[in-house]
């Protein structure tokens, strides 16, 4: 074992369903127990998450068995602590990322095969008991706080060339949506791709997409976010309005991949279908409350695809890494000092991001 | 243009919704009007499928506008008559198959990349108007008839290897299983694979699937044709009886491809969802008349996709006949003499197939 500092384990506790109304509260908290492929990360940034905020204020299920929260999981920091046996070769001092898992089982065909994010015992990097080793039992603890403890493998290195800060909200938001451009061809099977929503997920999308060659457009409900949409590399933009039908007639059978990055309580789906071309996909990566409800005829004519996607494994993170690195890709943040965030949490869940908020310590040096 | 026989276009009509109960009445028809891409063929066989009984019966909407209607998409015959541009080398005397598909624009993308399933103008074998050359405005007229006349592009030739009557079901119900278990991939990419419904359709799948080298499942309701799919090829059984969450319990995240062949008013998807491994599908070849209804969250977990998937191209169809013969691979029919064809309907839609019905057309060469 080496250790740069000692780590002392205090964050930003969500205690009641009013934290995001910035009533967050910094409290000391009890790690994980330590296992020897743990390691211990001194908190540099992190993205905030519509999934913090769905976590602190109740949309996933009553809160009261699960305060106090410490929510973030997109992540940026140094390793100051390894145990015995680290993973992904990490050593005191460098600098990783972990996002929204950050443990598997490690027996189960999926994380044999290294796609971890499909374990069904995955746990997330919040309110979740680990299920292995000294660990077993202890919850896991998140980013908006001091320092960091779990698996290495989760913990993914970031590359010099790249601004740490810009590598947390990739950690979740970003590798939400590379993964499904990866994995179905964005530039090469699947030319044209539509991108839903031009928010923190969305904006890293079109870049993503474009930067892969993709011909992208972009779909938001209004005008509101053309200029930016073409900013991040669009080059069609369609203003739905509230008549879906009107606005997506020229587009039928256009897009080889849609990509939703929209969660509204309810999504029309079978407004959509028609605008994917045969063997076309639509691709939800998030989680829209209200069952999806769509006739058959349309999706079996042109052979289509509804889909979801759920993050992506350690592996992926690391190619998305290099293609930012490669691509020189930047997603767009504002930054707030973690002793911020209760006025950075009400003004995120406002929608202000433009398009990702990162929080800082900068008592830990991170740069604002 | 060289020419066998004169064909004398006359079939078994549909002339109300009561058609097939055993009131369809042979009469003569107006071929399409002839173009120089265009072969007349001497009807030997023709399958019954689902769709027949669903169109002449009034299911796909009211047979007013439609009657009289001249059914049958799964044609094998030979060719008498072929034009000065023939396609697919068609020569006199050749044998050929037909399905589902009697032409399309040959313009879009999906002509010109010939997925020809895939053109938005694509002309289904009956009750459909033809819409290039001579023969625009003609109405497309099927195989329960004595001569079949239509695009060279759409009649397949069948491989001498190959008994002209097993190909007929192939020509539709064949090509709606294999383009899936294809192009997903059966036994290579997608190793375990679960058949919903043995019937026509489902018991080709599951010879195809079985004979692509993949781990073949049948679900089916009740246990009585499980002889049947072992027979078939299928190494697993699932009997869902009413509670499908019962019945599926031991089964969670097995099945890589699912293809559904059963049609039913309304359909559990959410109770077949949890079945898929991550990345796998659940597709449907037919139309439930029912929207689908369900939620995102397993889908989005398990990264998987509900999918439709129609028919197949003519170059898909001739790659189906080439594997059926290098796999000796034999739909189970039963035939029945076309002039029996009003003894025929009424026994397929009373569910009688064991698996498909193949009409035979004695006076033209056919053998029982």
């Amino acid at each position: 074992m080496s250790t740069a500092t000692e780590p002392v384990f205090k964050g930003w506790a969500g205690l009641d369903a009013k934290a995001c109304q910035g009533n967050l509260d910094f409290q000391s908290f009890e790690p994980k127990k330590w296992d020897e492929d743990d390691v211990d990360v001194k908190i540099l940034y992190c993205g905030i998450c519509g999934s913090d905020a769905s976590a602190l204020s109740g949309e996933w299920g009553p809160v009261d068995g699960v305060c106090p929260q410490v929510c973030g999981h997109e992540i940026v920091g140094e390793v100051v602590k390894v145990g015995s046996s680290p993973e992904n070769g990490l050593k005191v001092g460098q600098m990783v990322g972990i996002g929204a898992q950050c443990d598997s089982c490690r027996e189960c065909v999926d994380c044999k095969n290294h796609e971890e994010q499909c374990c069904p015992k995955m746990v997330i990097t919040f309110n979740s008991p680990f299920a292995r080793g000294n660990g077993k039992g202890s919850i896991s603890r998140g980013g908006f706080a001091k320092y960091w403890r779990g698996p290495s493998r989760f913990a993914v290195p970031i590359p010099d060339e790249l601004d740490p800060a810009l590598a947390a909200p990739l950690m979740c938001g970003g590798i939400t949506v590379f993964n499904p451009l990866e994995h179905y061809g964005a530039g090469t099977k699947a030319k044209n791709i539509g991108i839903v929503g031009v928010g923190g997920l969305g904006h890293m999308a079109i870049l993503f997409a474009s930067a892969m060659g993709a011909k992208v457009t972009a779909i938001s409900r209004s005008e509101a976010k053309k200029e930016d949409a073409i900013k991040l590399g669009a080059t069609g933009y369609i203003a739905t309005g509230d008549d879906l039908q009107a606005a997506f007639a020229a587009h039928a059978r256009s897009f080889d991949l849609i990509i939703c990055t929209s969660n509204p309580p309810e999504f029309p789906i079978a407004d959509y279908i028609p605008l994917l071309r045969p063997r076309g996909v639509f691709c939800f990566v998030g989680i829209v409350p209200k069952p999806l409800e769509f006739g058959l005829f349309p999706l079996v004519m042109s052979s289509a695809h509804i889909a979801g996607s759920n993050i992506g494994n350690p592996d992926g993170i690391a190619r998305m890494l290099k293609f930012v690195v490669e691509k020189n890709i930047k997603p767009w943040i504002q930054r707030w000092d973690m002793d911020e965030i209760n006025k950075a949490m009400p003004s995120f869940v406002n929608g202000d991001p433009r398009y990702r908020f990162v929080l800082v310590n900068t008592d830990n040096g991170g740069k604002m």
